[in-house]
């Protein structure tokens, strides 16, 4: 199809960026297993981006994708915004014994002009961006360097937008997806669009190619997004469940383990809407102040981060999609095998009915 | 399919039952269009039952189905309850220029019993039902004159208990749907559960078939139901729009021309958790109390009546899924066609791949 060969991928499939989660390794196997591998590189410097970026490239000659967020110009918190935040969140630090951050710190974010400096002059075979639009500029840059621009749509405005500012593809966002929700235009909640009905109307609305995302595990989920327009299909959850996943076991187990009625849409460990399977943290937290997003984020990471490492799965965010349940344990190469053979199968019964 | 010879229906499509805007002549067109029409019982009497049924019948020699809230027991709300609730509809029954129900009135529900004996006595060949699951007693009734069952899941736990008690189908009612949610186990907010993750967790969980319901408006969404393993589809506001559909032509046009994120899920109609298209009614009373679901229906049913009839869309609810904009406005039988056609087309498109 038209999408694999511009993204000069075997499969027509994209291993989601999974900040937090993924890693050079990972996504280099990715596309080693003839997907496009992505790396979310939101939380990271411009120059472990720029380290990031030639890690991957010395594990695999294969296309990949550089993700980031695209907010616009941040609020930044006050001084008692951070205090409130991080006095409910004290108990935590004490636990993981780990030093309270500063004030000072807490404001302190990555420059994200930096970041799309480093992305850039990597000249990355695609980029892609969630949460927002890139300014012209940058739009251009990566252009007129033939990067890939790939943006996300969580409803058909977002859509039309980002045809207009220029990417070669659009990721349709469905309800069923895991972690952070994309929505840059109206509030998220506007649009929780499940896949059946959003793919369909994003594909309608704009010429460019449509990658489908949220609760895509299987054969029967990618001819379903084919089925519904969409010219590849983005996996997370269930990438994040294979061998080379950095997931810890715990975190797997919970993926596989829970029911589809067990996740849920949460802002409690970024500041930011996102769906995860639901643990203590949040059922503690769901109505504590938070700073805005991604603020919010450096105040959880430290903890967050000693938690997935040790599988303390009460700890920190489980990101899940609702098809979690389908996830499968087993090595990269063989999961993207499985997803092309369940694939055919479905094809032919489909053709046999 | 299986099914489909089960329901003894010429394609794998049912008419989904829309209590307050289907009626007899609709579920006639329906059936006689080749997909199972289903009437929406649950707000009408049992002599109004008898007698809907016996129209269906005079009008069609095809099967249909019969749908009913199953409710657990209600509580009845208080004099204070109706008192507050009433206080502010007062505005609506003065614009409408309807005398204020008394609060006997609002108590005084029809008896679900009587309605499941009507439905029972009439020996229909479907009868189906969303929002819990009958007594044994009359589980046992129906199958003993072969009349068959299909409830409704919108989680995978609702599904394994529908399969135990014995139904012959089951309807997984995705997030997308339009109208009320059939959630019974469990807050409805914890499975709003896409289809594309909905639909395969529920094949995979029970060994009776499985039909999709759920923002499908067209072959796209036929075909991607079918793949993630449905048997057949449901569809409400694809039906909405035809020329026979009751429905106003305000309504239609809102349908059609609202965007996929101005639905929204509210109470404040009936007191039941329902998708609707965003309208001055919702917004202005979103934070109102509410009697418990149904009471609340019969609160506000006389002036949406008329709102309905006089296509005042803004005083009425407007039940649609969310890819309410893919509705056409094409005769009945042109829409079943139409459907079956562009599956087809989407078929070869898949196969040729």
């Amino acid at each position: 199809m038209f999408l694999q060969n511009l993204l000069k991928i075997q499969y027509p499939i994209i291993q989601a960026p999974m900040a937090g989660t993924d890693n050079p390794q990972f996504v280099a196997a990715a596309c080693n297993a003839g997907v496009l591998g992505s790396l979310g590189a939101q939380y990271i410097t411009p120059e472990e981006i720029t380290k990031a970026i030639a890690e991957i490239r010395g594990l695999t000659d294969k296309p990949f994708a550089i993700n980031l967020f695209s907010l616009p110009p941040l609020m930044v918190p006050t001084e008692k915004q951070i205090e409130e935040a991080l006095s409910y969140l004290q108990k935590y630090y004490e636990k993981f014994e780990l030093a309270m951050p500063s004030a000072e710190s807490v404001k302190t974010m990555i420059d994200p002009e930096a970041q799309l400096e480093a992305v850039l002059q990597a000249r990355v075979p695609v980029f892609s961006f969630t949460l927002g639009i890139p300014d012209k500029k940058w739009i251009q840059a990566f252009k007129q360097q033939s990067t890939l621009l790939v943006g996300t749509a969580t409803n058909v405005k977002e859509a039309h937008v980002l045809e207009l500012a220029g990417v070669d593809a659009i990721t349709a966002q469905s309800s069923e997806a895991g972690g952070h929700r994309g929505t840059f235009i109206g509030p998220f909640e506007d649009s929780m669009i499940g896949g059946l009905a959003l793919i369909p109307q994003i594909v309608d609305a704009v010429k460019i190619p449509v990658i489908a995302a949220g609760g895509i595990m299987d054969g029967r989920g990618i001819v379903a997004a084919l089925a519904l327009g969409a010219q590849a299909v983005q996996l997370g959850t269930a990438f994040l469940t294979v061998a080379e996943s950095p997931a810890h076991a715990a975190y797997k187990k919970a993926i596989q383990e829970h029911d589809a009625n067990d996740t849920t849409i949460t802002k409690v460990f970024s500041g930011g809407a996102a769906r995860g399977i639901k643990n203590k943290f949040i059922v503690t937290n769901n109505d504590k102040p938070l700073l805005p997003f991604p603020y919010h984020h450096s105040l959880t990471r430290s903890f967050r981060k000693i938690a997935n490492e040790t599988g303390q799965i009460e700890y920190t965010n489980l990101w899940s999609g609702q098809g979690g349940h389908l996830a499968k344990e087993l090595k990269l190469s063989e999961l993207v095998k499985s997803l092309m053979t369940e694939t055919k199968i479905v094809l032919n019964k489909l053709a046999s009915q």
